[in-house]
């Protein structure tokens, strides 16, 4: 089995599209993905291929108001593959993108309703930011995504490169 | 009257998010609109006021892979103050702030369904790329966005700073 992370490419826009609803359990998440991340923000989001077949991607930039500050939007990871370390791989790609443009911090965004990936993010060393509500014991910032959308926001420190 | 075109701040988002929808003519444009972008794109991202309230918002960035090009994401104004100009203001201000951070091209795309948005593209001087299909007499790259979201896209050089 061969695992390769490399650059997202605007080719893989179709690729991920058509199974990211399915990724997700049938929710839909197109919309939270237009096509110019594929175009403009290839250099900081990722692909994941095993075998040369789509595993998963991650999604993320560099914040262009905020100094030293990276942000991962989105991540999707086949179903068969979770917890098989491709979504740790893809992130510490991302940290290494992101300390190579500057970065010392990196946030991210997800549902409280999402228990993996607030496992997930606590396991990649994220802390989970004060809200102004709690939600299954978590602090979130309410309506933070639109009207009944809560998220927990997490960040993370990036130590310096080894 | 007072038109005062400012950047966008994060509080920007809950006012903007709660009449998008509307003034999108009841379409779920919300999605498309995560609270990212009035976080991590503020500098080339402007609110529109008049005496105060908001009457248009213009949410875009520079893009992180291509140099030289920024690009227009997403565009609402007040349904009261459509015609009026104030598109067209936030707009040039836009290129204004594409421009100081050495940016010469401007991209965009909209449905090719929103004849009003592609008349307002052509009077901005931007001009529709070639693409695979043709729907209303415009060329658009099919399924652009997901399947069934063909879009218009769009391309604006901008002309050296006066």
């Amino acid at each position: 089995m061969t695992v390769q992370i490399r650059e997202i490419r605007p080719a893989d826009y179709r690729p991920v599209i058509s199974v990211v609803d399915d990724w997700w359990g049938g929710r839909p998440m197109a919309d939270m993905l237009p096509h110019l991340f594929f175009e403009h923000f290839t250099g900081t989001s990722f692909a994941a291929e095993i075998d040369g077949e789509l595993a998963g991607f991650l999604v993320g930039f560099v914040s262009q108001s905020r100094a030293g500050e990276a942000y991962i939007h989105f991540v999707g990871i086949r179903p068969d593959e979770r917890g098989s370390g491709l979504g740790r791989q893809l992130y510490e790609r991302f940290f290494a993108a992101a300390r190579e443009r500057g970065c010392g911090l990196v946030r991210s965004v997800t549902s409280p309703a999402n228990s993996g990936s607030v496992r997930f993010h606590r396991q990649m060393g994220f802390e989970v930011e004060p809200g102004d509500k709690e939600v299954n014991g978590i602090q979130v910032a309410a309506d933070y995504d639109g009207d009944g959308n809560d998220r927990v926001r997490f960040v993370k420190r990036l130590a310096a490169t080894a």
